[in-house]
């Protein structure tokens, strides 16, 4: 029942005219979010786990027949719904861009129709975070960036699928144990600033830290001043080096992180502490991590949180789920700044002989483009999965490789140019009928 | 296991200290996001059920084990671990201000603790919502919102929270048909493009729309052109005629609003059909909407989505849980523009005798200030709520009534005023105490 009332209403209009046959939908985002040259493909699980549970219990066949809009014989042919169909896709961890569909859907109209809220739902989130995550990391420029969002984040669900999306996309662990747990990823936190004041000084709450845990301690040292703090972390590795251990890191939490890393480094060496890492966390975000790198911050490790875990400067796109297909009938939408193009697609990438990303073809199902590889694959068929989760290892691995085949220039913070993508011939010129039939049908005898 | 590590390890820290007297933390925000000059509390319904329910299942337990860095006493504590404290808060609906506790926790410090990454979480996002919504609501002036945000929220959380939070906030209905069954509102939808796609003509779309639904047909009319789709619904309206029905809407979803409801209305009207309303959506957020009513656009219905239902321009907030006292001491933070202010709070609101806002005093829990309304209710008590929970109309009510006393200064879009928001001389007096105090024990020494 996660799904918009309108999904069900569709359905049984569809049912009542009797409309059983198969439907294609593709998710595409129309228009990058501001300073957006790339997505990254996230969110592709969870809908073929949605997918693969599809029903509505009971309880929700009686709520809606509470409603007293839908007839019993809808009902009854609801309670048995399951998804049939199949499922192409780019594989998460894959970069795509504009137009290109991150997944088709084709399965009989209802079903396909069913799924939308959820799949529109899911992916954009996770695109979107992996997306925003995937910057920080590029800004970073090989620095270790933990995801502490959790606190701030649009909900639970989007907690952990930061966690996991900004995971795929290069970030070293989640301070979110329950994502850690779910996802199989490292979990990391140090401690707040309650932490702190709830001891009669700073000095004892950072050797109770320690005495707690000696071999990974990080101490936060801006609860009343961060020098001062530096000072009493000095102190408290000192005394770690007595009993044989080291201090870990420091963490700054507020203030100016240029300067105070500087200080902070300068204390730490000074003191023989050349061993202790700086972290910097709080209100951090790509377009901050690159200035702290370019201007030689010694700063080691980074948290982020609120700014990267609700995608700050672009917490949303305009992803879309348009039918592209039905009965055979390629079919789309002509409304203005929202035209969407016909027929199930496949998108073939090209590469330089460097193995650097040349261009995207958008291009039809049936067609084939030699010499570029076909991005969307068959994840689902039959309403069965076609091959286990691929671990998410692996997806991370993908992301990398294929990030490091985008040329820079495309991953600038700001401004970036657009990556060449284009639509093959049969594919324009199926538009152009498309769009002639339906402004003949449904327009011209009015204008 | 909803929470960040650090909790989990302050915690083990806290406990081999022996630290077990009660802690009070406040949950509070800085400052307002662009534009806002008051928040509405929502989320308490939330914190006070994971409240209830806090613990941590044997499977945390050995997963928490497996991480190897938690003591054998620790997790055998933490297997015990329940909610027993109490919770004061201002109640779901009302109006509050920056600096204002919006709810305050008083138990045994490490349960305090362990919670914090819920609370902010959810109180976070569904004051957040509730207050963007509060924003539509006032635009649109006494015209009907649905909330078709679920597509497009940050994660199926996020959409559930998004359709109750907007109904406290006065939107008439969801398209969420999960959320209108979990919180008993009014779900609310018509049709999708796909729909009109889906047949070989939007005619065909439309009649089939009606068969199935004569007595609450809305019509999406910009499929392939807006006023030819009128022209259409036109069509359809007066065969409904023909069997005794009524065509209730037409939608409106791309181009410009204004001048298409203009001409829609007049199709409408001079077609004899003027009853049936128009309805607009795309797009939307409180600065459009503004806008169209004030042009006098006839539109007598909107769907807000996206940009609603992600806090678009403010998709976050400084909202903040701080340790304020502990084991009968009142402690703050000096971090820079973090400080906080010491000690468990009450806030006192003070009317015009004209029944509206005049300003608000925050001042210490036990203070009295006559002639003012304390404003946090004591909602949980040794663990358990002290009463069942408030009806949502109950909520939608309490908002309106707290709304309608605030000036209409403080409710403009952009660069409102601030709302008068004083500290008693008391709490000032113990604030400048405290201070002192921490500095003369963690920084001065080392200055």
């Amino acid at each position: 029942m996660f799904t918009d009332l309108y999904e069900l209403t569709m359905s049984q209009a569809f049912f009542r005219q009797g409309m059983s046959a198969t439907a294609t939908f593709s998710l595409f985002t129309r228009t990058y979010p501001p300073n957006r040259a790339y997505f990254v493909s996230a969110g592709l699980e969870d809908v073929l786990d949605y997918l693969s549970n599809l029903n509505f219990s009971g309880r929700a066949i009686d709520y809606l027949r509470a409603m007293g809009i839908f007839s019993d014989d809808f009902l009854e042919f609801l309670r048995g719904v399951r998804f049939t169909g199949s499922v192409r896709a780019i594989p998460e961890g894959r970069l795509y861009f504009t137009d290109e569909p991150a997944v088709e859907i084709t399965a009989p109209l209802i079903e396909a129709q069913l799924v939308e809220t959820f799949i529109i739902n899911q992916v954009n989130l996770q695109s979107m975070l992996a997306t925003k995550a995937a910057r920080c990391v590029w800004a970073a420029q090989g620095r270790g960036i933990a995801d502490f969002a959790s606190r701030r984040t649009q909900g639970t669900d989007a907690a952990l699928k930061m966690a996991r999306a900004s995971y795929i996309a290069g970030f070293s662990s989640t301070s979110n144990v329950l994502a850690a747990s779910i996802y199989g990823m490292p979990p990391a936190g140090t401690m707040a600033h309650s932490f702190i004041s709830s001891f009669p000084s700073e000095l004892d709450a950072f050797r109770a830290y320690a005495a707690s845990f000696p071999t990974r301690t990080v101490l936060l040292v801006d609860t009343y001043d961060t020098i001062a703090g530096t000072w009493n972390a000095v102190q408290v590795a000192k005394e770690m080096e007595a009993d044989g251990h080291h201090l870990t890191a420091i963490r700054l939490d507020s203030g100016d992180f240029d300067q105070l890393s500087r200080q902070v480094r300068k204390i730490l060496d000074d003191s023989g502490l050349d061993h202790v890492k700086i972290l910097a966390s709080g209100g951090l975000d790509e377009y901050e991590l690159e200035t702290l790198v370019n201007n030689g911050a010694p700063i080691d490790l980074f948290g982020v949180g609120t700014k990267a875990g609700v995608s700050a400067d672009a917490p949303w796109s305009d992803m879309a789920y348009k039918l592209v297909c039905f009965d055979g009938r390629p079919v789309m939408k002509l409304s203005p700044d929202k035209v969407s193009l016909p027929g199930a697609k496949q998108v073939y990438r090209t590469k330089h002989s460097s193995g650097m990303f040349a261009k995207d073809i958008i291009a039809l199902d049936d067609e084939e483009l030699p010499g570029g590889l076909p991005l969307l694959e068959e994840v689902m068929k039959d309403g069965r999965r076609t091959g286990p989760p691929t671990a998410l290892e692996d997806v991370r691995m993908r992301f990398q490789e294929d990030f490091s085949d985008l040329d820079e220039r495309f991953k600038v913070l700001k401004n970036p140019p657009r990556f060449p993508v284009s639509v093959s011939g049969k594919l324009e010129r199926l538009t152009a009928e498309v769009r002639e039939k339906a402004l003949g049908v449904n327009v011209s005898d009015s204008d």
